[in-house]
């Protein structure tokens, strides 16, 4: 296979081949300046013969390259090496310009950001927008590596269920060869089920929810990072969790250091061990330091989430923080109380950078406290087929255990410091966008 | 966290603590014998003392354990070592016989299988069937570290469409928000379309098929491990395939060779370059050695596929062949005749142990052929919305590309020889089945 242009700087000296995109042409004191990408960034390239620039007359940009030249060193190029006297062959001509800048950083402004959307076939070849996808991959490798590291199965769970797993609400419902089917808002109840297989479990997959509104939060596809560890207190899930939440941000930052600077992206500050503060605790810190009163102190007001990461940074020494102690009053019927506190349940909320990105309570194992939680909260009937299996696996034996699913796609928007997290999807979907 | 039973040989000689499921139990000359499982395997116990033994009378498999005891060698244990002189905590009771048998080999005879399918929670405890899914995640995994060590980009596309890429047939459709929307077939015009942006790309991804009928190679969902490359020869294309399939060949067989030994699965035969046969030729021996006449020779029928891949292990060293050179004709509108021969698409099947696993063909990427083939082929309106965005990336450029789309459960069927792909899934969807 051919050269790839990260390597130009090592081919200092040489003739050397190279394929690429035309990326962007400029004329300085009567030479002729391109940059050509491919998928390893830019190499800029100069021309000073006429025939060779003649070919570049009318050029636009995307067409595709393939380049023959020296390569000799150059602190101003990108990668520190530019190429010269060249040889220049079309291989595929482009005849239009293309309908959104690709060399300049595009607008992410709330008004502008159905324009980015519906060019974004084009639009993604912008080396900015194409840092947030790679940064993306980058997520998900690191957090399957944690996985891997320790001791968990990578799954695949259908997506196609026979019926929905908490009530109606928020599902996309579709006929399944006469029957309904519906597809699934969470991989939850298989991930519990594989605890008594594997133990611990991962799985990134797609997580549909019918959101009838549009928001800078919401989307009806997207991508969730779950995971499931059995035979883990809820001290070890919060711990397992924040250590992980570091590995990610570390290999990132490894990997894509100058991509995150071009989006002023600072590293996030993590302390060593996880922090954790009961809900309580946030309401009455929130209230004495802002003067403000919170009405509902059965929840977070997206105000309090967002102060009190800022306070955790200034005084716990971290951008991340485990919310716990939960009423159970308001739980799922799947939550665990505390055994010393019953009117509070096992469950925490993680929250990054003024967002939850996570819910990472445990689970209630006992069978036959888990299926008079499931009459109690949902009035359902453990025979039901949304059920049956599901509790088949209770009965049979599971630990104690907990699991969470992160988000891909708001994990990279809080990473990069993105507002909306469709910025942080390739095509996104919502209630108002069904293509590209 | 706590120990690991896969651990046990190293704690030799210390007082340990385990916790895992109670999978076997047996008397044997006055001693108790309990193997007890988690996600490494097995540990053997043995029991002498009387009120230890007592507790187990009436345990029941899947019983939740934690067991302090010392370790001691014992080379006919699992793992080279045995616990002795226990103290047994029950964690979670269970009352009730499992469902299906976890201590010996389930049936996977065809008759079997729903039974199989029906008791999936429980059944898959059985460490035969545990094995398989293991396997499968250990192809995943070997499948991206290929790609990534080759400079792909993992991307993530969406599996709600606006339209079927390729007509009506065999396609799941759904209410979205008043609108219709489909479930995806396929990721490939998002991968081809992502070639303008990474160069090389790569996803694992559900599929979704609504196949009317029940056979043991079709599922109405399934993982695709895709791929597409852009500044690719044909021959190029081909290699780059072989090359995957050895990789994830031997990753697997580093990491499961005793358990692919219980399943009797040999490792494969691949030779170590891709081996190619156009599919006139393959007709043509396989009429000649046969004595059978093929009637359709613009395809392969199942009984030449079979035969070619036994064919190429004991004449050409592989059990991987590519069948190369597909009438015209029959392709798709987006493949790409061959320069020299245009009644031929540049078009191949990758055949493996008798079934083919992946088309692997090359893409049309010039914008005006591929925009008349598609009028051709399918009299379709260029500026549908299925349409629209696809072509969009190739007016702005698209270099010479291929790809191919691998099915994860055939594969991990072919490789551990089991006669149904619904058995390499953890949940199978077919037309008559949608649960657990």
């Amino acid at each position: 296979m051919r050269i790839l242009n990260k390597d130009t700087a090592a081919e200092i000296g040489k003739e050397i081949s190279i394929n690429g995109w035309l990326h962007k042409k400029r004329m300085l004191g009567g030479l002729t300046f391109i940059n050509v990408r491919d998928r390893s960034g830019l190499v800029q390239v100069v021309i000073e013969d006429k025939k060779e620039s003649e070919k570049l007359r009318g050029m636009q940009i995307g067409t595709v390259l393939e380049i023959t030249g020296k390569v000799k060193e150059e602190p101003r190029a990108p990668g520190g090496a530019e190429m010269y006297e060249p040889t220049i062959t079309v291989m595929v001509p482009v005849t239009e310009e293309p309908p959104i800048e690709i060399d300049k950083p595009l607008s992410h402004k709330s008004e502008h950001l159905e324009t980015l959307f519906e060019n974004r076939v084009v639009g993604l070849r912008n080396l900015q927008e194409t840092a947030i996808f790679k940064i993306q991959a980058k997520v998900l490798e690191a957090a399957r590596e944690y996985f891997i590291q320790n001791g968990f199965t990578e799954m695949n769970t259908p997506k196609l269920l026979a019926e929905a797993t908490e009530g109606g609400a928020e599902v996309f419902k579709l006929d399944y060869f006469g029957k309904e089917a519906t597809l699934a808002q969470s991989a939850q109840f298989y991930k519990q089920m594989m605890v008594g297989v594997f133990e611990r479990v991962f799985e990134t997959n797609p997580t549909y929810r019918a959101e009838l509104s549009a928001t800078t939060r919401h989307m009806s596809e997207y991508i969730t990072i779950d995971a499931e560890l059995g035979f883990i207190t809820f001290d070890e899930l919060r711990e397992f969790a924040h250590q992980l939440l570091k590995h990610i941000v570390d290999r990132v930052w490894e990997a894509y250091e100058p991509e995150l600077k071009r989006w002023n992206a600072q590293k996030p500050l993590l302390s060593d061990n996880a922090v954790s503060m009961p809900l309580a605790e946030v309401h009455e810190l929130f209230e004495k330091k802002t003067k403000q009163i919170v009405e509902d102190k059965k929840d977070l007001t997206p105000a309090e989430e967002k102060w009190i990461t800022e306070y955790a940074k200034k005084n716990l020494g971290t951008e991340a923080l485990f919310v716990t102690e939960w009423p159970s009053n308001d739980m799922k019927f799947y939550h665990k109380k505390m055994d010393d506190k019953p009117e509070l349940a096992e469950r925490s909320d993680f929250l990054f950078r003024g967002l939850e990105i996570m819910t990472c309570p445990m689970r209630e194992h006992r069978y036959d406290v888990l299926v008079q939680q499931l009459k109690d909260k949902l009035g359902a009937d453990p025979s039901d087929p949304g059920f049956k299996y599901y509790l088949q696996a209770f009965k049979h034996g599971l630990p104690p255990h907990g699991g969470f699913g992160l988000g891909l796609e708001r994990l990279t928007q809080r990473i990069i410091g993105l507002n909306n997290v469709k910025e942080a999807t390739l095509f996104p979907r919502d209630i108002n966008r069904l293509t590209p």
